[in-house]
């Protein structure tokens, strides 16, 4: 069923995974669309974005935000087009960016979104990509807590996906050396070949501590966290003395359902953190950077419209797909930013 | 054998510990006393420093500094006398600190070392404590590293040691409220009698971590990390949003010959900094902070000669008690900073 004019169709969370969502965990519904009261829009969705961090929030546990609650829609970031306005701010026909869930309609009172203009007008997915939410993040977790200097090594994780592949290209306009960590030669030939990244490492190559190794002769200055795991080991072994983590994600624990087995090396890892003198900084985008979204925008706008940085979506059709599509991110099938094609305009 | 004028008294590693360090990894040797070439000095120490990072330094593992070898004469912090001078700015008589180690006399060109005047001229184990490297390190690890502001909970472990003494104390001064760390109730009575600490909690006692909570009912958001283990474990169940671990020593794993038993909880842990956004950074103050040595200088200065900050020293008579004084500071056995009086004066 596409998007109609009559009904409003949604995804909620149906359970809480253990392990792997399935697609169990997600309940389809259609109900009637909503009324906006005086102060509000009706909007409808074109585009939704699909994101690591929505995993975190199918848990019970709070994190940086509360978790979502059964039958809860599924949040998520979306362009909308505002089909009734009863605000002095919006009219109908305007495009905005917001964070308006899986679903095809829904209200809002204006807050929390932004109007599109200009030339993202034509490209308006570069909203939730490049020149949104990813944007953001990769952004000032590079230049802010990364603090990159020209010459030094940076290392990015999960390097062809929406956060990687623009933190690997802004280092390399920062005049750093970039290697970017990917899974499968496809992507790390696309990391090297189109990103520009100096190199590009396999995950799933048994060997890839010592190949990461061996790209990092002067050891790692800047390591962009998106991953965990066996990833993160592989470079606290080759981190220099001033080494500067951000922690963006950890996409390869989230559908973890235990620890790792021992030793536990917590104290190991202050230790190197101690003696290496490093900065390990976790942060949220939105809650880190929003205030400084101005800044961003110029910056990140200039780049993606003058070409010096590239981006890739990975783009499905049709709402009803949004849950197979977010359990395949969580496995790293994508390539490039995950964008769900709600409606055509 | 006391301090002579004619031999230089001086221990040297022997062995490398295993574990905690035993007398046998100790030298004790007596040499001739050298005489210092065109542009050198001649120096006899007073007092000689003892603190938790020589652990570090009998190990064969790099760490910030290159490790001791066997042989070597063992590092430390000084105060001492120039005894004969061929540089032209300094006179015998003359009072200074560096860090010429666990020995009578020491040559040096007179750089790394600092000549002491004013009012320290009094009382010059300060050199070596509130206004030396431990007294640098709690001033920018807590105001640079862990910003504290008025009002929020700093927690402080090793709370009645040299550093962690002047942590609590600084917090206090900047507004905050602040929780101390210490082993025995002796210490903990002391660091809120008379540092002025609004609570210290016990880590011997069995129920550590739920004191810990009880005495932080905001959570925490500067932890000023010295000790690792368990208390650190204690303290991440409790840490805000936004917290900052500055991480200044781990001394409960300094003599630890295995890590502890699994799970690993590395991902767990930079889980919690990311969705607690905090900030964890390891710092060495001499390295990190000696090119801004004035500004504390300045600082605590002022706050110890006006009786703002109040300062223990744990002073043992004679040179040849340094090996088994070193392994009771290890041991926690130290009330305040441990110093070694070498000579009378």
């Amino acid at each position: 069923m596409a998007q109609s004019n009559t009904v409003n169709r949604r995804w909620l969370l149906a359970s809480r995974p253990h392990g792997a969502p399935v697609l169990d965990n997600f309940k389809y519904e259609t109900v009637p669309i909503p009324e906006p009261a005086d102060g509000e829009l009706l909007l409808r969705t074109i585009y939704l974005s699909l994101d690591p961090y929505m995993r975190g929030r199918m848990n019970a546990a709070e994190s940086y935000a509360a978790p979502l609650q059964i039958g809860d829609v599924i949040v998520g970031g979306t362009v909308s087009v505002v089909v009734k306005s009863n605000h002095p701010n919006y009219a109908v026909g305007d495009t905005v960016v917001g964070y308006l869930g899986w679903q095809d309609y829904a209200i809002s009172n204006g807050k929390f979104m932004e109007k599109l203009k200009g030339p993202i007008l034509n490209h308006q997915s570069l909203a939730l990509g490049a020149l949104g939410m990813p944007g953001l993040t990769a952004y000032f977790g590079l230049i802010d807590i990364g603090n990159p200097k020209p010459g030094e090594t940076v290392v990015v994780s999960a390097a062809t996906g929406a956060v990687g592949s623009l933190v690997g290209q802004i280092a390399k306009i920062k005049g750093c050396y970039v290697v970017g960590i990917a899974g499968g030669p496809e992507k790390c030939r696309y990391a090297v070949e189109t990103l520009g990244f100096d190199k590009c490492i396999d995950h799933k190559d048994d060997n890839m501590a010592q190949l990461l190794k061996e790209a990092c002769p002067k050891g790692i200055d800047v390591y962009f966290e998106n991953v965990g795991g066996k990833v993160f080991n592989a470079v606290l072994d080759l981190v220099n003395t001033g080494a500067r983590i951000p922690i963006c994600g950890l996409i390869s624990v989230y559908n973890a359902t235990s620890y790792p087995v021992g030793p536990d090396r917590i104290s190991a890892y202050n230790g190197k953190i101690l003696s290496k003198r490093m900065r390990v900084q976790g942060f949220i985008s939105t809650m880190d950077y929003g205030h400084r979204y101005k800044e961003f925008a110029d910056a990140m706008g200039q780049w993606v419209f003058e070409g010096k940085i590239t981006y890739r979506e990975d783009v499905t059709d049709g709402l009803e797909n949004a849950p197979q599509t977010l359990i395949g991110l969580l496995e790293g099938k994508n390539f490039g930013k995950v964008i769900i094609k709600v409606a055509d305009k």
